[in-house]
């Protein structure tokens, strides 16, 4: 099979230019690359391999000859150019939220679910970064039948770009320095606080974002009505890392022995748990490479079967750009473009 | 009765300032005041209702003629002092851990449990401050038979003390200037980052503020063994205002109205919840003032008559310094010292 000509799209947001970078880092091969992005940013220059790119405005023809388009360019662009690809014969894997709970819409994790490839029509889903985190810490231990999820998590700014990351450091300067800030990209100030609210609102009273965490966790673990999840979703200050506390129900007996033993064999997932010595993982750890960490792994105290753990990721990397690049890689291997 | 002769122990603490101006603005009618805390702060001056007060060295003569000692000074000052405080006839509301658990100190939260203080033997135990907030919260709720209780908590950095206040400023500072910054009340980093420990980890793998979760709300709602609670406690960078993610189990029917209208009727609590406006309580909504707000009240997907919601206050006020104080002014009207 001939090389793939890949194109990144959202190539200068923040996830692009990490899907950029991790092309790179994970020896992705092809035959040609280019970077897209909106009107605005377009012709402005990128560095890969050695080479100068100048990035190119997205436009349903410079999708053609395109085999395999990495997308991280928001929802309403996704719709826009998805059809436009698949029409020229090629594949988006997309980031955004606009297809994932789409029927014939493969939603992967890398290393998790990766033989629902297999079923794309072109279009395959990458998950929310909420969500993605969590799946390379329960597929190992789905074996024992998930009964109960409870999710709270305590999200960085990163996932909401570039501005959100400016507004978070020039927040927290004017709140030091006693200076009136006026929020934009969070609907509350956000240094030194943490906002009870990612994304909008659903008619049940969840964000988005909890509901992607209930839906995207059932689509991607295959799991069916009797597994019950729930999550509340916050936004803390940090600055890129998600971190969560994940207390989970069993159908099946397992100890903290177990759980332990099984998460430090499994794909993408690194253990850090000797509390006692006050190793844990916290946000400062996993930002900027790629495994999900794990720590804080107990009994349960309000489930007979039940396992709580503490869990953290770069949300850049596995929660985005990683995964992308990661099932690009399994594309290629799989012959799926 | 006479007023009492009060005295204040640990007064130039964060909890002890916080206690002297809320024993003002709750208007505690006394004979006699005094402030006390270590050698090392004695001597210092206090300015209160129009007078200045020096700070006395705490030692067990100081205690002779007092009826009530509101004390925030660390538990093993509380363990040194409280003997002495009773034998001289005295009564300590002590903000400790060193009491609480013990079987003939009543443990309370004023406007929960008030009827527990006539069971006082001189001792009365101030919660810790991430329980006490969801006191407030449950206790109206309670009716409907609480089977299981998950608590997932973003706490400030008030609660581990001035020292901890100023660590947290200036990590972030160093960190926003590039710089090294060794952090020492903290084990980990504590600008832009999540710590998942609050205090030390007992042998089950849970730490001891989330024990505390555990078994004080037991000892306070006089929940038996049939109710199952489980605790993350993780510290946030924020300044003031703990949160909690509340995720509850109900035995009877209980829908997110009903719970709303009960809530919006409870003692000590304020509902913001109306998140289609972006109304929900953060914890700079909470700093500073006294009510326990409560927002984000929605059916929980996990259990079948369940409730989740998210639950904001000041930790130095009602975790700690307007529960002793409230205490004080219950025992008072109660007749009790």
């Amino acid at each position: 099979m001939r090389k793939p000509r890949i194109a990144i799209l959202g190539a200068t947001g923040v996830v692009g230019r990490e899907i950029t970078k991790i092309t790179n880092e994970l020896g992705i091969d092809y035959e040609s690359i280019k970077f897209l992005s909106s009107a605005r940013s377009a012709g402005s220059k990128i560095a890969f391999k050695g080479k100068e790119y100048t990035v190119e405005e997205a436009k349903p023809e410079v999708f053609d000859n395109i085999d395999i388009v990495m997308a991280s360019a928001g929802a309403s662009t996704s719709k826009l150019f998805a059809p436009e690809i698949v029409k020229r014969g090629g594949l988006i894997i997309d980031n955004s939220s606009a297809f994932r709970m789409e029927n014939d819409v493969p939603l992967v994790i890398a290393g998790v679910n990766d033989e629902d490839l297999r079923k794309h029509k072109g279009i395959i889903a990458n998950p929310n970064c909420s969500t993605s985190q969590l799946m390379l810490v329960l597929e190992p231990l789905k074996k024992f039948g998930i009964k109960r999820l409870i999710v709270s998590t305590y999200q960085a700014v990163s996932g909401a770009g570039l501005a959100a990351i400016n507004e978070l450091k020039d927040d927290t300067v004017a709140n030091l320095e006693n200076k009136f800030f006026e929020n934009k990209c969070f609907k509350k100030p956000i240094s030194f606080n943490v906002i009870p609210q990612i994304d909008v609102f659903c008619d049940n009273g969840y964000t988005k974002e909890e509901m992607k965490v209930v839906n995207e966790t059932r689509k991607i673990l295959h799991l069916d009505e009797n597994t019950l999840i729930s999550c509340t979703a916050a936004r803390v200050p940090v600055f890129n890392g998600h971190s969560e506390a994940v207390d989970i129900e069993f159908a099946e007996k397992i100890t903290p022995e177990m759980a332990r033993d099984i998460l430090k064999n499994a794909y993408g997932v690194k253990v850090i748990d000797n509390p006692e010595n006050y190793e844990y993982p916290t946000t400062r750890d996993a930002s900027g490479v790629d495994p999900v960490f794990v720590g804080r792994i107990r009994k349960n105290l309000a489930f007979e079967n039940g396992i709580s753990l503490w869990c953290v990721a770069d949300n850049l990397r596995i929660g985005a750009a990683l995964n992308t690049v990661r099932i690009c890689k399994r594309v290629i291997e799989m012959e799926l473009y």
